[in-house]
């Protein structure tokens, strides 16, 4: 089975680790594509950081810090110690040692003339995920950033999407968010490709507005999921409105969408088949849209039960194949 | 009084960390100005290393690690470990984690646009540098790496200083120096004010070829010092032939000079007006310079004895003073 799926950081991370812990039971030979958000990249200390598809290798090649859900195991942070004494700036943005071996590398071979693509498949061989049959791809090579203008009354000023999630904790309302060379921006190779052959596209619980949104903002992707003939199928990031995790709500309320499992699928109508949701938000009804209720909360727990999240999206798969 | 001094790496280092501890009691208003090699500078991983410059700021800063006499004291490999996961290359060169903070800086504030001097300044700024009455100045602004053309019979092949040094560790002989950008290089700010103002010249035992020899090849430079009114004194890289540390004799071999006290004396001998032998060398004369025998062996094994060493030297300085 071909598995394209779209994902941002720790939500969808996590996701397909359990969907792969499942498909390892019930068809090993399966291959899965993700399609990784780089909207979130930054650039600190001359470092070209990539947290979506960091948090994707981490996770899936097993280096990930179960506790956070994002960063190295057994980390530490001497080299950003330096950097303080140093003075540089910003410090608010937590870089490991280990880590910092992922944005050193990157950025040498990028600063090379290598493509996002090309410099994610050797970072993804060092975690194994091609053995594994993952293929790991940035939505596009051309660098993105996602930019948040702050609703501060009079004035409007925009900061770095990272800047508003991690030093402001999206707490300072968003007004809305501007993707810097979205729209030049091309599909990376073989993004469309995966969308088009695949037998199952599934959405994991990435924030519908910053991960999923900003990946269907790449021209192409959109029109290809509108014509694909495999099913699309995804797990609601919300449970009785509340975001399982991050701060979904406060990127909904910014686009004026509702914090609700319905008003999320709604972004995704035309061209979603299933949507799993918790069982708290059973009752939820969207036009065109089979909705399916998991057994048990939609609580990634560990990866048994991010497995069996899979497992129920898979088995909605099923049932709504066109 | 006013000091300027050339200098590499550890002996320079160790060297004029035992003359601030003599100035210290001495005369404590005194001004060390330093300029600095940077032939050595390497680019390895995207960021710029300038191990001359380290050296000097983490010695004179109180960073340095005692026994090897270059890096950081309490220094870890974590990141260095992740590059080598990710094959990145090359291998030969270790970089401490407390290290690269001062290389991503660096890096990071040349990308800016600001100038090696302007960036160093910053650098020994943290270090407290400025507060001890310490200006440390790299020679020019402009790029420039030495280069070693290999000596391997009928085929000539060049590697970056470092490769020679650390890789290959001197043991392949060079057959010449070429110093990529120096003949267009100009001499950073201050450099030959800091020589045309001084009270006293010091070459520390530097490399005489590839640390002292490469700052003398700045355009500029060997006149202001031939130029000078302020006495010129250097304590000898070598005892009774044999270098201190490092490999100078296969620096001297390459350039056809004998590896002797009085032959480095003799590279000097334009500019030079003193000369600090160790007791072994006490038969040592050049014409034209004054030689003076230090009362205790040439060898810096801690900062006392390099203090005695600046103290002789110093004294020195004021016999020749013209």
């Amino acid at each position: 089975m071909r598995i394209t799926a779209l994902a941002g950081g720790v939500g969808g991370a996590r996701f397909l680790r359990g969907l792969m812990a499942h498909l390892d039971v019930v068809a090993p030979q399966s291959e899965l594509t993700v399609i990784a958000n780089t909207g979130d990249d930054i650039s600190l200390y001359g470092l070209r950081v990539c947290p979506d598809i960091d948090t994707l290798l981490y996770t899936l090649g097993g280096g990930i810090n179960e506790e956070q859900g994002w960063g190295r195991a057994d980390e530490s942070t001497r080299v950003q110690g330096e950097l303080a004494a140093y003075g540089a700036v910003p410090q608010w943005f937590t870089l490991g040692d280990l880590d910092l071996g992922t944005h050193i590398v990157r950025s040498q071979w990028l600063a090379q003339g290598q493509t996002a693509t090309e410099v994610t498949a050797r970072l993804a061989s060092r975690w194994g995920l091609p053995d594994r049959g993952i293929t790991l791809l940035p939505m596009t090579d051309t660098p993105v950033e996602t930019h948040v203008v702050l609703d501060e009354g009079d004035e409007q000023r925009a900061v770095h999407f990272q800047e508003w999630w991690v030093r402001l904790r999206a707490e300072v309302p968003a007004s809305r968010f501007v993707v810097a060379g979205l729209d030049r921006a091309a599909a990376a190779p073989g993004v469309l490709e995966a969308l088009r052959s695949a037998d199952v596209i599934v959405l994991p619980p990435s924030n519908p507005v910053v991960s999923i949104g900003i990946i269907l903002g790449v021209p192409g992707v959109r029109d290809a999921l509108r014509g694909s003939r495999a099913p699309v199928v995804g797990v609601s990031p919300l449970i009785s409105g509340r975001p399982v995790r991050g701060h979904a709500d406060a990127c909904l309320s910014a686009i004026g969408v509702e914090s609700s499992a319905a008003a999320v699928a709604g972004l995704y109508a035309d061209f979603l088949d299933g949507w799993l949701v918790d069982p708290a938000d059973a009752d939820v009804r969207v036009r065109g849209v089979e909705t399916s209720v998991h057994p048990e909360a939609l609580l990634m727990t560990d990866v048994d039960a991010a497995a069996r999240m899979a497992e129920s999206l898979l088995a909605l798969a099923e049932r709504v194949r066109r």
